[in-house]
């Protein structure tokens, strides 16, 4: 296993799974994360995670997976590309930001893609509904259900996006995905129709923008 | 409920209350945020969260459950001590990025903290697990136990933390932690030995560095 970034991301990744006996090699290029692995014995290795011969010698050919989680967009679109051509064979895991820098992380070729708050997110929202006097069950059944449904809606909403993505900002862009989806979840509030909490209403409320 | 930040972390849950049919109030200074959220129908208000008057407005007198994640850590902690100080019957949830930032935002008052990316991050160590062969059950546990383990951990080293915390930079700080942490792992990992996965070798060797 090879960890691109050991950032605040990467590092609970890396302790998780050296702590399960998983061997792994870090590629960072904090000078001091790279000192302190190395004096604990983590093979690590400094420099830019995108160049075709530092994957190599941290043993890219043999390595089943990458998980890539640099500090900024580019440097993570980099690393997947270079991964990408040069090893095609790895499974690539990454993290994104936001929903729309994960569309970018999808497209340079990652196989799966991880929106940095999202889980935590759910997480603090289980835990209101517990202080708020919902049942633990319901609670942990509705974010089950939620993960679900936004992975689901954000899958549909890639295929609105190539339309006008071009055209917008990100941040314009951002705000009108969350447009598109709390208005498809009002939706399902409003008709108080458990049933109907799924992407129908998604599609239907993009569908009827477009006519 | 009220709900102070609607970036990419409030945002999900807003939305995952929203959609539990919670009644949330948000405030933000994002003005594209205020003016969509407005047009949907959900409460709003558009200003700096940490004004006594403006948490008033939003209702904090008759809420039970304020969740904090604005941009900065600034602004985080100074929702926080407004709440605490005028609003003391709050539950408070609050988000902070890192490790370091979180023993802050426990100290201005949070009930409880969440480490933006830590829950994500187990996630994708998961499947990680998942793609390199382990089973379902085994990596669900090894996460389950690695979220215990790592809570106890970070409220073990708050302890230790006092002693130097004001004598040097949080990116020192940040790296002196993270040391401690994995030497601990480290311990385990080679005396193979399941059941002294606990802090026990956290204390251990923090007390080893104080002789």
């Amino acid at each position: 296993m090879i960890l691109a970034g050991f950032g605040a991301f990467g590092s609970v990744v890396g302790r998780f799974l050296v702590a399960n006996g998983v061997e792994t090699t870090v590629l960072d290029t904090d000078s001091d994360h790279v000192e302190l692995m190395r004096r604990l014995g983590i093979k690590t290795f400094y420099g830019d995670a995108s160049r075709e011969e530092l994957l190599r010698s941290a043993g890219a050919e043999e390595a089943k997976v990458l998980i890539v989680s640099p500090a900024t967009l580019d440097a993570t679109l980099a690393v997947i590309r270079t991964a990408r051509k040069h090893f095609p064979h790895l499974r690539i895991l990454a993290r994104a930001k936001t929903r729309v820098d994960a569309y970018d992380v999808l497209e340079a070729g990652a196989d799966r893609v991880y929106r940095t708050s999202f889980d935590t997110s759910l997480r603090t929202g289980v835990d209101a509904m517990r202080d708020l006097g919902f049942g633990a069950y319901q609670a942990h059944r509705a974010a089950q259900w939620f993960r679900r449904y936004d992975e689901n809606a954000w899958r549909e909403l890639a295929g609105i996006r190539s339309d006008d993505a071009h055209y917008e900002s990100r941040a314009r862009e951002s705000v009108r995905l969350l447009e598109k989806l709390l208005r498809a979840e009002f939706h399902t509030v409003r008709e108080s129709d458990e049933a109907a909490w799924t992407t129908d209403s998604l599609r239907r409320d993009a569908g009827g923008e477009k006519q």
